[in-house]
């Protein structure tokens, strides 16, 4: 079912760089977009379940807009191999607990606030996007902390909780300070930034900031690269099965 | 964890007949609203990804505001047994293949859209709710007339499929017609509009109406009393399994 209302136009023809970067960024948006949408129906309350659901529909708008300068939206998201994304490892992991999915939304939404910012602030043609989107990740890093502060500062097994996901989550931090192909950014205030603010957040919720190395299973940078880690390849079957099993098909 | 941010206010006592349609009401938005979220990373394109999701979450908005002013949203919607749901069984019907779901989107909301301009204009403690849903409902029901003259009159296929769809759900639309419980409503004119719009609709798509009964499995109206078709048993395990696995926790 692979008809569409309102089908986009032609995608516009970018430079390779460009595309390689609107690559990195729109499968950053469009893979935690599908982790959050995992929630639906699942998550701890009906409040939760419209917060989750309006980040998850931000970050789905997003990745519309960047895959779309790259070609057919449709096509890179339910038709690319595992190794064709360059998403940041960070968004691929499982949700886990709430608390697990809060960690996450904390150290991604840190990361790509500073770096919406950037390229708000910058002349790339990424400016207008990032303006927008700079707007709805505020929120989304405001809703993070939020609860951050609430569950590390909150029960003895909310603060476990918490200190765990803190723990586990920590090493895929590394890769976001690595390049990303095609993007001029400053890295160094982009992880002098991040570090700051989960720092800041982190020890304010009474939790303990990790000293291990900020690299994951593979190399730093490893998922800008193709490599993603084994939950992944899960993930993706099961977001391209119903639209790979009508291969072209447009009943 | 049933923690939630920004807790809404105690809710405000409302008379049993109020109360009783308020849960009527609300419970077919709550229920269609998790069918629809069951699409979260399963829509056959991006676009209807975000379509399915604003409807869901327009429908699970319209949830909380009903089912806050019968009491805790949240131990309505995961701590009561199925037996106290009030949904129609239209709603609860599983969402099949693309078709199956818009032919329901279009019963429903040919029907709730009727529904909410008559309490809109009316004087009860709905009226508010109701003209600001009636705007809502109206683009979920010009997305499901679009999608049925689309597929409708589109391939072989997706005609046969919209067919199937369209004489599975009919014994579920009877149901629409019985009173509300505690809402008086021109039930004449919900069933004449109702008909108007489906039928004219369905016509336009090439689309055979059904002669058949509209009359579920059970007596008509049976969902209204608290009886309930085989598979919601099964989603709303799914839906109240988390909370439930931590009754009372707040961690």
């Amino acid at each position: 079912m692979t008809q569409s209302l309102n089908r986009p136009d032609e995608a516009p023809r970018t430079s390779p760089d460009t595309a390689a970067a609107a690559l990195a960024l729109g499968d950053d948006a469009l893979v935690l977009s599908h982790r959050l949408g995992e929630w639906a129906g699942h998550a701890p309350v009906l409040e939760e379940e419209v917060a989750l659901a309006n980040i998850a529909l931000d970050l789905l708008g997003q990745a519309r807009v960047l895959l779309g300068t790259v070609g057919d939206e449709d096509e890179l998201a339910y038709l690319r191999e595992e190794r064709a994304f360059r998403n940041l490892q960070l968004v691929e992991q499982p949700n886990g607990d709430f608390a697990h999915t809060i960690v996450r939304q904390l150290y991604f939404s840190a990361y790509q606030h500073l770096l919406y910012a950037q390229l708000a602030d910058g002349e790339t043609e990424f400016a207008p996007l990032a303006a927008k989107a700079v707007k709805e990740v505020a929120y989304h890093q405001d809703h993070a902390l939020q609860w951050t502060l609430r569950l590390g500062d909150g029960t003895e097994e909310s603060h476990t909780r918490m200190q765990r996901a803190v723990d586990a989550l920590w090493r895929f931090t590394g890769e976001m300070f690595q390049p990303v192909p095609g993007l001029d950014l400053d890295q160094e205030e982009l992880q002098a930034g991040w570090t700051a603010t989960v720092t800041t957040t982190l020890r304010q919720a009474t939790l303990t900031v990790p000293d291990g190395p900020q690299t994951g299973a593979w190399r730093a940078g490893a998922g800008r690269q193709g490599l993603h880690t084994e939950p992944f390849g899960r993930m993706l079957a099961e977001m391209q099965h119903l639209h790979r099993s009508h291969p072209g098909a447009s009943w």
